[in-house]
């Protein structure tokens, strides 16, 4: 049966990279159909809010939907629930995308990028298994409300729920544990269990449901020490699972360690394996409409759609070693490039990984 | 008036270090009065509890607390109230320790033992002004209880509460924008005001605030974007102010970044002034008792004491002038040792501290 993808380009440089993506696919002659929507900025633009109803019928409707960016300086103004990123935590949660697969790998010609020194980096490939649709994050209740006591009872303040149930860790430890599996054997839990009691059940439920993987060492980390661990020594990590703060924030340093964050791509899945897959940069207005961004992470995230939402594993391999092959040639967009190698534009990127396909 | 200083060295490494800062200290010869308690695991092995009571009353009634170190193996599997940190959590409570001062320095010398390239250290200046008795560290309610609501409503579920009022945020933002006018001028507050309630208010009243420090630039950045930054280009970030774990988070992968989290300080301050002063590094349990560890981060400790809390600015200096030259002459501990410097036991530089005075 064919397979349909919903196409949310975004905002910024959303539109172009997503094209090379799609020149991608498309080249691959999969038995796929795309159907494209607005989402966050220029959706608010049209339709008043940044996840209209008839995008998000489309996205639960698909089988996979390919994600760009959303975000720019125009919608920083406005009220919270208007601003791009809510139609991200709207997708997550409506479609229940509980599993955030955050790769963060250092490609070998690319080591130079990297803000930490060659050997500490150079062959990185680390998991970052993140929950993401509980948490502080989803909590109920928060709010503004006046302070009902401690010492400064009285006075206005603004609160959230931090907060996860057992069935909820064990359905994200399961994914990482069988992750952990099929590469390192070692699971790292990120938690902050010496002060939450949220991570206290945390870290009582991964060792619960270590017990049915004997294979896998599961060892367990304090978050401050994680952040640090990531700068120190990157490479004894293999795969880390965490909740949807902490993962938000590792993530993020994970990916910037590797120094091309252009390169990142991220998978988010529910239970069916319905997903969403995107950059793990943004959308850099800043650089929107120059066709001068790099539309690896968003070709990568294509491929990273086909392999977890779609079962075309080989074609996902076929992607995947055309961005390496490109990248062995010496293309380079202005983000990743150095001496010596080739300057591309955006879409003469695309052209070159479909040519190595 | 004779100032009195509670010296709770803790567990671990802690003794070894707080007797080289005890050195210096007295070498200087200040009217001060020293008086040592039992913190940690060697006060709940005597006690029964990691905050005695009789510990407690000690650093109330002290201008300063000078701490060591907290944290052994041997205390891991008590129960969390039990735990040697619970010690460091009920100080920063009962004394109201509100500020957290962490500044991360990296010394000339030793820029070749960070991670990062050394272009992107060298010279690195950064002050983390953490908030550091609210947030979902303390907020209540928390707990266990059968999840109320949502998709996990029955089972069982771990809960905290993130919280933040108005005059809370409002008091570490003075200090913080007073830090700043002291620096650079330019203060960067860390939040999630894109997802958090608890980080709009934050941001809010930071806002509010900054109006009163027309000289001072205030930016936002996003703390997942902050992890990156710190990564990126930590030279251009000089005084970052953010909530309890936020803070807790991002100070220790600052203080990674300097590559010698051995020499970094931390001072947590009421609004009297009263303080408690601790390396940012931990109890090391695996090298105690070996005479090897680095004493100046405890040394340290003792300079922002005599600076922060008692007054003494000229002999703060004085220490902080010693350990430069410590350094310049080239003697160094295993921690920070490299081809070329002379190796030293803990001992042997605390008496070149002493020496160098
Ligand atoms: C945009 C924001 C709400 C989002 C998050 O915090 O989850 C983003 O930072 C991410 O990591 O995907
Ligand atoms: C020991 C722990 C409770 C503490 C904290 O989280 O605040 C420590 O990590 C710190 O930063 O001082």
């Amino acid at each position: 049966m064919t397979k349909k993808v919903a196409v949310l380009a975004g905002d910024g440089i959303g539109s172009e990279i997503m094209a090379q993506a799609l020149k991608v696919l498309k080249a691959l002659d999969l038995d796929l159909v795309y159907e494209e929507a607005l989402v966050g900025g220029v959706a608010y633009a049209a339709y008043g809010h940044p996840l209209p109803e008839s995008t998000l019928k489309l996205a639960k409707e698909s089988d996979a939907v390919l994600f760009g960016a959303v975000g720019d300086f125009k919608y920083d103004n406005l009220e919270r629930h208007l601003r791009p990123e809510q139609a991200i935590l709207g997708l997550r949660k409506a479609l229940g995308l509980f599993v955030n697969l955050r790769p963060a790998v250092c490609y070998k010609e690319l080591t130079y990028a990297s803000s930490l020194k060659p050997e500490l980096v150079s062959g990185l490939d680390l998991l970052i298994v993140r929950e993401l649709t509980g948490d502080v994050y989803f909590g109920q209740p928060r709010g503004r409300r006046i302070s009902p006591d401690g010492l400064f009872a009285g006075s206005e303040e603004g609160f959230d729920t931090m907060r996860y149930s057992k069935p909820e860790v064990e359905r994200i430890a399961h994914v990482a544990f069988k992750a952990a599996q099929g590469r390192g054997k070692h699971l790292t839990s990120v938690d902050k269990a010496n002060v939450l009691e949220t991570s206290q059940l945390w870290r009582d439920t991964m060792n619960r449901v270590a017990k049915e993987y004997p294979d896998v060492t599961l060892e367990h980390m304090y978050v401050d020490n994680a952040a640090m661990q990531l700068v120190r020594a990157p490479k004894k990590l293999d795969v880390l699972v965490t909740g949807n703060l902490f993962g938000d924030i590792l993530s993020d340093e994970a990916a910037m360690l590797t120094g091309s964050i252009g390169m990142l791509a991220s998978a988010a899945l529910n239970e069916k394996k319905q997903g969403l897959f995107e950059p793990s940069h943004g959308s850099a207005p800043d650089i929107a409409g120059q066709n001068i961004a790099n539309p690896l992470a968003q070709i990568l995230s294509a491929a990273m759609m086909l392999r977890y939402s779609l079962d075309m594993p080989e074609a996902a391999d076929k992607i995947e070693k055309a961005v390496k092959r490109v990248l062995a040639e010496g293309y380079r967009t202005g983000d990743i490039w150095s001496e010596g190698c080739k300057k591309v534009t955006c879409s003469e990127m695309g052209d070159a990984v479909v040519a190595a396909l």
